[in-house]
């Protein structure tokens, strides 16, 4: 059998809960063997009110161990409640108790996956104010990403250094890993270069070769226009981005480019790759996002643990409401099962 | 009546005839009113290719003077005769000859345009490496853009600065317009300056308005990831973007932003904006392209006439074959009766 996957409850100011209470009321099966890590008095008003909405009663039901989420009847939500009981917060609003309680959710999912408890975790979205609010141990980090980088190099005794991460954002239809995330455009270009797009085709390989049981086929993405037509706008691909890929070929990685970034995205979903290595944030996202970002997931490469959350925030506009959708959510379940196969 | 509009050769060497021909044959209601500006021979050539593929017989029929095109017979491809007869150059190969009769074309498309003889000018792809092959006074120019540009200024008696013009890239379900195009970008990176932002934003309201006959929604994306995210991935959209959205505004112009690229081609492809100015080439470029190059049109706004072409290249690789498609040119032909209406 396989392990549970555990869904952690994000910022409970936010619409995680709800996404979550909406997950478990709406996809029976694609929630099998998934359980909330969390705190039972947030999810139940969530899961009122997505009853509310929906009609269906929705029971919280809270398990002692992370195992019992396998026998779990359907339509009911397994919790296990990894962090002190919470007073109700109030939605849409940042704060340090919301950031402290999405923070420790991570935290203890992190552990959980890294000492085999749990096959996977996914997880609802934090609020970077709120984490910082929270102070330590989790002021510094920007995100998601960094905490479970921190967690894992602790656990296996290794500087975060010798544990590079890599975003990949992906739907039905693409996969990008992107070289560099949150940087202002002028310093992402200067991570553009030989060792870092190499480090990024390994984990590519690595992981997305471990989804698919097979090796995949990278496009890599050029820098600048037209990939920069042989020198005449710009020379990162001469002087970085083609070393990186001969290196890569190399060591046995099918990897191919660097090609046009205007039409590389489109040539991957004809088809043609598995996945694209872009070279910033936003020409690996923008192509991700542009059929509607409901059905985009985030997936955190190089971690020794599976880990994908929704490619959307806590959206405190709408969050009590009950009007958030859960598609991105469940998409991100259906990749975490797929990626620990 | 409206007058007529010139579809310019291309390279000959290059799919530019082939897709002129097919257009004809395949389109005889989105031609109407067309004819190429061209070389009789080169397109006959083509018209047997394409009629050896689908079995229809498709004479190119001379005329002496643009007008005659709004009588041409449908599946009759009206033909002005704009360059001496040429003998016929190999397909697929680069050559000075074949860059000299592209360029020829189109200067004489242009000048007909500037003395309002034809409504727009479509023109099939050149090569860029032949118009430099053939000299003066071509090789100076890397593509139609600054050809057109130069031919306006010269015809206004305006220097070339005077005449800002930039690229927009259009289809079903987007348009974008570029602050820059050509360049490293690092180097575009520097041109997101307020001033040409706020040119961008004038020339997009004067043109997509005039399309539209409304003022358009403008949506301003931000350069960096998440637009900056208040100055802590970047300031560009600080110091540039914000006072130039603002700048504009003043002036009547409906701009909003900057916002996250990342999203707000999806927001204008759902229908919150009409059109996106993109801080470079490929921000712009890979949403329009994601869904398939063979809907592209591009646009050249700015310049005292419509002019529209694919949004693709001459494909040397396959060119004589008969195999490349007429889609984008007939989506260019559309776009370019609509930007006359």
């Amino acid at each position: 059998m396989d392990l549970p996957i555990a869904i952690t409850l994000g910022d409970p100011a936010g619409i995680g809960p709800e996404i979550i209470a909406k997950a478990f009321r709406d996809a029976p099966e694609a929630v099998r063997g998934c359980f909330v890590a969390g705190d039972v008095a947030t999810l139940r008003r969530a899961a009122a009110i997505v009853r509310g909405a929906g009609g269906v009663d929705l029971p919280v039901a809270e398990i002692a161990a992370p195992a019992e989420a396998l026998d779990a009847p359907p339509r009911c939500v397994p919790l296990l409640q990894v962090v002190p009981p919470a007073a109700p917060v109030p939605p849409g609003r940042v704060s340090a108790e919301a950031g402290r309680i999405a923070g420790d959710c991570v935290a203890w999912a992190a552990r959980a996956a890294l000492r085999g408890e749990i096959g996977a975790m996914v997880t609802a979205p934090l609020h970077k104010e709120a984490l910082a609010a929270a102070g330590a141990p989790y002021a510094g980090f920007p995100g998601h990403t960094e905490l479970l980088q921190a967690e894992a190099a602790a656990h296996l005794g290794k500087p975060l250094a010798e544990l590079p991460v890599r975003m990949m954002l992906a739907n039905d239809e693409l996969r990008t890993v992107l070289v560099s995330i949150h940087l202002p455009l002028r310093e992402a270009i200067d991570k553009v270069t030989a060792g870092n797009i190499l480090e990024t085709l390994r984990i590519t390989h690595r992981s997305v070769g471990a989804a698919l049981q097979r090796p995949p086929r990278i496009a890599v993405a050029g820098l600048n226009p037209h990939a920069g037509e042989g020198g005449l706008f710009g020379r990162e691909e001469l002087e970085a981005i083609a070393p990186a890929v001969a290196r890569a070929r190399g060591e046995g990685i099918d990897a191919h480019g660097p090609f046009a970034p205007d039409t590389v995205f489109m040539r991957a979903r004809a088809g043609e790759f598995d996945v694209v290595v872009a070279m910033y944030h936003d020409q690996g996202l923008i192509p991700v996002k542009y059929l509607g970002v409901e059905q985009g997931v985030n997936v955190t490469l190089g971690l020794p643990f599976v880990r994908t959350s929704p490619d959307h925030g806590t959206a405190f506009d709408i969050a009590g409401t009950g009007r958030a959708q859960a598609g991105s959510l469940l998409a991100a379940i259906r990749m975490a099962r797929r990626l620990m196969a």
